[in-house]
């Protein structure tokens, strides 16, 4: 099956965002086996998207299209398919009361002009959209299919996801079976280093991409029957965690927060931080697990260094070390853990950017886990990049020396 | 003039990396006025290269491509550009020892597959290239352009700047001005709807897409000189700024975290906050902002009970009321802000997700801010989604409530 993309929107000829959509999908058609030769972004214009279209009708058997499902009369994704196919859009009463519930449980009157999210076209199905207003279309005529989905990036993938891929599944022979193994602590190219013996395999084909939280390293298999196909992917698993060992953190959704919550939460242990460079970033990273309010006591954004001592960092510490320095992340990490009472406590301190302070470059950062069997810590690399950057590199490194603790792989003091 | 940009690489439609390029050139297009109508990605195939590139030179007077010069066989822009020209490749001596001597510098023998970044038609002219070893071509033939740069982004920015903006001057007419208007507390209908009488303009052009932190309202005039072009944009802006009023929070790159630092930092006031529902996130965005360590003292994350009544919150507030609760908020506010001596104080507790609390409703959210003048509370939207989102669009509700409060838009009890 040959696909192509077509992403709509006047904001990304302008440069206002970047075509990730087109990313995330091209990475999903390559593992679903689907041929992908042409992504092409379009503004919001009736006439060119049409032009674009017909074209992809041409020459594709799967169009796939992204933005223009909005409610404003720049959002044209629906009238430029309802052209090509020369088919009528009608107003479908219950996509209408859906619509209106949605905004009703909002406390919303909806505006009128929203009224073209609850159309169709004869040859379209409904993609439901749990995350936002626009329902997707999903379009089959003349051997041909066309599937439009929001363009706000979690709304689009919920869809895909959920609705999309499934209805996709016959046109695709076989049964593909996927295993995302997660990595922390190795660059992109160490990891394919690493790999090298298994990346020139082609079933199961093993495969790399970088996350905002580490590496995914993606396992897939294509056979006859999804047993089979999950067999290949075990066995291509094993050769894989031989090879990257501890640097796996996880499968599939988790993250560093997730597995060291699960870790604690089966301990009956519990954890609070101190953090002054990632100002809130580590407690919210690790709120993001859903029960982390098993597990998670508390939080100190200790900003300033009066609000440190203030929570129990001794002055003198502060004062000897320097605020970034090892020794007052440590006491960072014990005085919450004393004030908060709980099994493990982490402090970070660190230089956030965009100035050096105490004459540490921007980037520094200092990282304990305070717990019952002692205290560990860790030098953060002196990347550099945005502010945004550093504090989110500054939390991974926070929580996977953490995972390091529980697992044993770092033996504390 | 009409542009369109072509990007080339297999690597681009795997997913495996991002068309930062096209995001890049299509800004730089924006500035200088040249209307940018289509931005496509092609695979290193010859044929499909070519029928893209006469594609283009059917539809634009100048294409851009990115990619596809390197020394490999899978590098084919060139050999697409001879094909559709119908010229022949020929070795220039002079850019061959260019070539030779840049290995020479680095220790290395050229590889002769290198040979042909040493190539040029009888349209082309070669643009150096400072970065890399793959010099552009700057194509001239009937009244069109083609522009072949590098893939390697900064290779790219470098060309483009210094070989392919001066070269393009004598092209454009006219200069194009841009203002971004930020918007919070109203959908993207609704922004539009206030806006309904502007978005016919065509010169200057008003247009609205969604941001992760509200509603951007772009403004583009295209006039003779800077100037002509700016006064157009500011006449369009105070027409919105009537029609959207205090929901217009800043400009540009201007963040609710930015925009209320500015402000307390003007009165030489400090913050601190309280939160559980957000876990951190508030604290996290406060401190986005780079001088935030000059306003912002710090928070607490209250996540459990027990750390609130630590902090100050009266614990007879929370059996009375509930931890989900205004009066919750304002006293999680006033704790802080006493405990932390500041100015300012934030109270944020809610309903995060998955589950139900105290038999409120999953996206349940009290914000109280406690400053000089008293205190004003919000009871978010009882919107739904992910935690994530539930999370985030806490904290803009909080930070939106603070701005209220410094500008006077909100009367404190």
């Amino acid at each position: 099956m040959r696909a192509e993309i077509l992403s709509c929107g006047t904001e990304l000829l302008l440069g206002h965002i970047t075509d990730t959509n087109a990313t995330y999908l091209a990475q999903n058609l390559s593992v679903l086996g689907i041929d992908l030769y042409h992504v092409s972004q379009v503004g919001d214009n009736l006439e060119r998207i049409v032009e674009s279209l017909r074209q992809g009708w041409e020459r594709s058997q799967l169009i796939i299209m992204t933005g223009g499902l909005g409610p404003t009369e720049d959002d044209l994704s629906r009238e430029a398919i309802s052209t090509l196919l020369g088919e009528t859009m009608t107003l479908v009463p219950e996509l209408e009361a859906n619509l209106r519930a949605r905004f009703a449980r909002q406390g919303a009157t909806m505006p009128e002009r929203n009224l073209k999210q609850a159309t169709l076209i004869p040859s379209a199905q409904a993609l439901p959209n749990p995350e936002g207003s626009a329902p997707g279309w999903f379009v089959e005529k003349d051997g041909r299919i066309i599937v439009a989905m929001p363009g706000v990036p979690r709304e689009m993938y919920v869809m895909w996801e959920q609705q999309v891929i499934p209805r996709l599944q016959k046109y695709i022979q076989g049964i593909i079976f996927t295993r995302i193994l997660r990595v922390y602590g190795l660059g992109e190219s160490s990891v394919e280093e690493r790999l090298q013996s298994l990346l020139s395999s082609t079933n199961p084909t093993i495969a790399t991409y970088v996350k905002n939280d580490g590496i995914n390293v993606r396992i897939t298999a294509k056979a006859t029957t999804k047993d089979a196909a999950a067999q290949q992917v075990a066995e291509m698993e094993q050769r894989a965690r031989a090879l990257l060992g501890t640097y796996i953190f996880g499968v599939e959704d988790d993250t560093l927060a997730s597995v060291t919550g699960k870790a604690l939460q089966a301990r009956g242990q519990t954890l609070s931080v101190m953090e002054s460079l990632t100002g809130g970033l580590l407690a919210s990273a690790i709120t993001d697990f859903q029960s982390s309010s098993k597990h998670f006591i508390g939080g100190i954004v200790s900003y300033s260094t009066e609000l440190k001592i203030q929570m129990g960092v001794p002055r003198e510490t502060v004062e000897r070390y320097g605020v970034i320095s090892a020794e007052t992340a440590v006491a960072m990490a014990r005085a919450v853990r004393e004030q908060l009472k709980t099994d493990f406590g982490i402090g970070i301190t660190g230089v956030a950017g965009p100035d050096r302070q105490e004459d540490k470059p921007v980037g520094t950062v200092h990282i304990a886990v305070c717990g019952p069997e002692g205290v560990v810590t860790v030098l953060g690399p002196g990347w550099r990049g945005r502010r945004a950057d550093n504090k989110r590199h500054a939390v991974l490194a926070a929580l996977n020396l953490l995972r390091y603790y529980l697992e044993g792989t770092v033996k504390p003091e």
